[in-house]
């Protein structure tokens, strides 16, 4: 993975400036990056509760106080404007994709910081297990499954998995590694047999890009922080801002 | 310490019926009790949020959607009805400590479970560890400290611990064990050295029974689920329902 060792700092300003608007990816390697979800107060204790009851795809890194735009995990940062793409859903319709939401914000909205799933990403290629999307330079592959979340109030929905394949030998230490990082989603859903969580073809991912499988792999499946605009969309929440997928908020915290 | 094994199906109807009206330690080994707090949905979001923000003190076994008087964690129950005791505040006062709150039930009230420490000691016991308090037949100690929660919203205050004495040899064993129970508080917050977290003297605990300490022994301080409580006094919370210290409510979940 070619990784860009800029600060967290350096690479919020060029979001904010405009300069940068490409994936998070590789870059700031060693501090943890984040899902964006923000809300409605109104909807705000549905969603919490939403993350209290499905850990495995919203591990909640911090909850902003209403109307805060400035997280404790990155102070001097504004939320409103420091992410390389925003995504915007009005009734659970994707109604934009601007590059900063200041002109949006109202003093009721509420933002959550999700983990993601780079920090053990990083932690299995020191390992020395090979990812195959990022040898490649792509975005991981994301399917929605069948698997119910666990509803709260007006939300409910399907998780998002991530998949990467996996050497046969190497998987149980794969379960090891990433099961210590509870914030980037932890210990896989499901291992093998893709077509149990209702995924037919896993060349055709609903989000990302398709990666090939060797015949000494095996796909291995993680909760994923996508899953809460999934849910955003089919409950048809009446408002909500994202990030957009793979331009990470890149926070101070080390992973 | 001597247990009852009753079910916790025919404690909480004891306790409905108004038979049972003493503390659940030692009673139904083996599931899970829970501290309880019940708020009106308008500050459900602030507490919701301060548990997310102090998972010690404040574990989450569940939160019932609003209106709601049936955990999914014991099926069948009420819990305006199955906790042996009550205690209400307003604006952080005790006004009343009822065996039965369906009277004061409100449709927009929210029920959250918190984790005690119920389960790690039963671990502790089968590790051969004695524990003084169940010994003797008393509470555990509990004393407000020093240790500021983090705040949320509204809500503010300090820490709550519960202290056992732990014979030093023990101490590092402990402290795997009780890791092993998030739910139940995890790891001690604090070890020897009470004057630190503002603890003056040990024969004298703000909820609880004092115990004594031996020489070959230190005290170790876990976070407590009395911690809830103390932060609705002190942030003169307008309403709120928690059960009697001791008193817990008894899931059907095994610990």
């Amino acid at each position: 993975m070619i990784t860009n060792p800029q600060k967290p700092e350096t690479l919020r300003k060029s979001a904010r400036d405009g300069q940068f608007k490409s994936s998070t990816a590789g870059h700031a390697p060693g501090y943890l990056q984040a899902n964006l979800m923000i809300l409605p107060q109104a909807q705000a204790f549905d969603f919490l509760l939403f993350c209290q009851r499905n850990p495995k795809p919203c591990p909640l890194i911090e909850v902003l106080a209403p109307g805060a735009v400035e997280p404790s995990s990155a102070l001097g940062a504004n939320i409103a404007t420091d992410v390389p793409g925003y995504r915007v859903y009005r009734n659970g319709e994707l109604v934009g994709e601007p590059d900063d939401v200041m002109y949006l914000w109202q003093p009721d909205f509420v933002t959550f910081l999700i983990g993601c799933s780079f920090s053990f990403e990083d932690a299995l290629e020191q390992a020395g297990i090979a990812l195959r999307h990022l040898e490649q330079g792509r975005n991981v592959a994301m399917y929605r499954t069948n698997i119910t979340c666990a509803p709260s109030g007006s939300l409910s929905g399907e998780m998002v998995v991530s998949m990467r394949p996996i050497k046969s030998r190497d998987v149980a230490m794969v379960v090891k590694i990433s099961g210590r990082y509870a914030l980037a989603h932890g210990t896989p859903v499901h291992i093998g047999n893709p077509s149990v969580i209702g995924i037919a073809d896993l060349s055709r991912p609903d989000y990302g890009d398709a990666v090939s499988i060797n015949e000494d792999e095996v796909p291995v499946f993680w909760a994923c922080g996508v899953t809460p605009q999934w849910v955003a969309q089919s409950s048809k929440l009446p408002f909500c801002i994202t990030h957009a997928p793979g331009k990470m908020f890149v926070t101070d915290l080390k992973g």
